[in-house]
């Protein structure tokens, strides 16, 4: 059988969460946390299970879930979606991204990526036959940051869509206004579309704000903003997401998502529904992330790695060159195996795997996970 | 933004729910239990979130469900698949199905498929730009059933996969040996693959058996074979499926998977691999069903409906010509508005919606509704 993806090998998720689980290491790899959601969450999910919520919903999603995720999008970024036209659940982001750029990507159309760039984008999009244009992101001492004049040179005539990712993972790095008004300005006037991954939306810290792509009007026009609850909620195995667009981009979405899944799973949606009636949870998260970024990072000052700006997401980016000079696959393989904490190499985010001594750590977890990983950490 | 797939709307379940919520009418049309799954089921769900499995499992399926499966499918049909390269867990078994197609089918490539046709077929071989070589089942007295002649003829240099659907939908067709000697003959020496459609697996009736793929070694050898939890333990909005396959066709299979969805909803999947534990469910779902199917079949005996044979699945066809000449559109929504009982057009199951006068019923229904149903339907 040809392969229809030979680039795809297993995601470096995996590879690094095995490596750790076979060593005994500190899982400080693929993002998840290590401790439990609210009971009350569990709860209200059984709840809706014992209620007989249990045939199909929806294909577009059960409608309280899409009464409270465009309640929740219009009282945190003034953005009012309509309920029935313009909001949809899936089977977690990845599959509300790729269902995105399955709808949208004719062969032959050109998708600018910005690298690092999270794994499931390019297979994505070589999947619906499109070209992936890659731009990188500069980094130096003040952290990763947006090229916009290199994004303006990447465009063509065959850009159907640009994809952007805010707070970025695994860079941690927060789209600024000024960001979000460069990107307007490529795109106006084009049939650009934009595809902005929010997943971490709710994890930006030191008070600045989560530029979604909502609050933006002229850009919400043209755009799929997806997110979902598996961080939010500290429930990444769940698997709800969300996508909203304006109708007439919704109705492609939907002839992909109404083949690819129908539709998901009805008493998490119902469960789901239910704990967005509180705030508290959203309102509480950036408070809560935050302490243990500042923990990870107060325990790793004065030690021989080099601390890159984290202002969102669960991640923190560390420079490792004071330590050793091995390329950041072979890093993140050592720091796993002997130091016995697992990190993601940010080469794994580069097609083409472009070495800048620099790998990811993974914060949300335990108290006693972080001192634990901190104290083998800083020994170094 | 140009359609990628210009020929979808919503679906017929979608509309014919709709129209008989509208209108009051038992709901015979889309296929889903308007009764409860067992509390066990629902409690063993509970207990995995309890009991804090709630972050990503593994992209391939829990492992104990994937040994759960595998014993089933070993069980049953004989067939021992390797519980980690050969069997992946899916959102339901449309996912499986698409992301069968969008792995195996290249542009350009012929995908053969049976008419009527279960809805998600055509658009899946769309979305991977191959071609659908529509073959109708033959229909007379007894039934639907396969000319394996013209799948023959239907064969080309191009014929990437034959997607097969035992137990049918909508038919009620069960394939016997006969039919697996001649798709084997079909297919052997080609490179075709052969996509099955199982869901139904466990809903045949009369005594008679289930060819499972998974019994006959030469074809499992090329085939997907696809299933899912949801007909069988009465949870349709549940979406957990499953795919069969060697491991050289599983590796493609998990490359479209991983960027797909990359996983699937983690307590919902420990819940049913402990349900899994009790084979009760599985053996007693024929009789279970076969005396629904022949409750609703003896309500219709001396009625102006005709009934075809119904060997398997939850649905049961009826010819309507002694009552009108309407086109089968026409009739359901007559059936449904006037009537009071919602059914499905086959007509539906057609891309180009072949008229045969005939309807679907689903009689996956408490006893109370499918009185009330034949009270309405015999009285016409
Ligand atoms: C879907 S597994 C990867 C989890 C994740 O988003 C990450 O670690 O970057
Ligand atoms: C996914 S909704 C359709 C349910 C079904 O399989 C049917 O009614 O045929």
């Amino acid at each position: 059988l040809a392969t229809r993806l030979p680039a795809v090998g297993t995601t470096v998720f995996t590879r690094m969460s095995a490596l750790a689980a076979e060593h005994g290491a500190v899982n400080l790899g693929q993002g998840f946390p290590d401790f439990a959601c609210e009971p009350k969450l569990v709860d209200m999910v059984s709840d809706a299970m014992r209620a007989g919520f249990n045939q199909y919903p929806m294909m577009t999603g059960a409608p309280v879930l899409r009464q409270a995720i465009a309640a929740k999008i219009a009282a945190h970024y003034g953005h009012q979606y309509d309920v029935n036209a313009e909001i949809t659940v899936t089977a977690g982001a990845t599959q509300a991204l790729t269902t995105a750029i399955l709808c949208a990507v004719h062969p032959g159309d050109e998708v600018i990526v910005l690298e690092p760039a999270y794994d499931s984008y390019l297979p994505a999009i070589e999947l619906a036959g499109g070209v992936a244009v890659r731009v990188q992101m500069a980094v130096g001492e003040a952290g990763y940051s947006v090229p916009w004049g290199q994004v303006q040179a990447a465009v063509s005539g065959k850009t159907r869509m640009i994809v952007i990712n805010t707070p970025h993972n695994p860079t941690g790095t927060v789209l600024r206004a000024a960001d979000m008004q460069a990107l307007a300005d490529i795109v106006r006037g084009s049939n650009i579309l934009i595809l902005s991954d929010e997943v971490y939306e709710h994890m930006v810290y030191d008070g600045q704000r989560h530029e979604s792509i909502c609050r933006h009007p002229e850009l919400a026009a043209r755009s799929f903003v997806v997110s979902s609850f598996g961080k939010t909620y500290h429930v990444t195995g769940w698997k709800i997401g969300y996508v909203a667009a304006p109708a007439a981009l919704m109705v492609e979405f939907r002839k992909v998502h109404q083949y690819n899944v129908f539709s998901i799973n009805t008493p998490m949606q119902h469960g789901i529904a239910s704990y967005m009636a509180d705030p508290a949870p959203y309102q509480q998260l950036p408070a809560f992330y935050q302490r243990k970024r500042d923990i990870f990072r107060n325990g790793l000052q004065g030690s021989r790695f080099e601390l890159l700006p984290a202002d969102g997401t669960y991640f923190q980016c560390v420079r490792y060159g004071a330590i050793s000079g091995m390329p950041e696959a072979e890093f993140a393989e050592w720091v796993t195996t002997e130091v016995k904490v697992a990190a993601i190499p940010v080469s794994a985010f580069y097609q083409q795997g472009k070495e800048s001594g620099i790998v990811r750590f993974c914060f949300a977890k335990k108290d006693d996970t972080l001192a634990l990983a901190l104290e083998r950490l800083a020994a170094i």
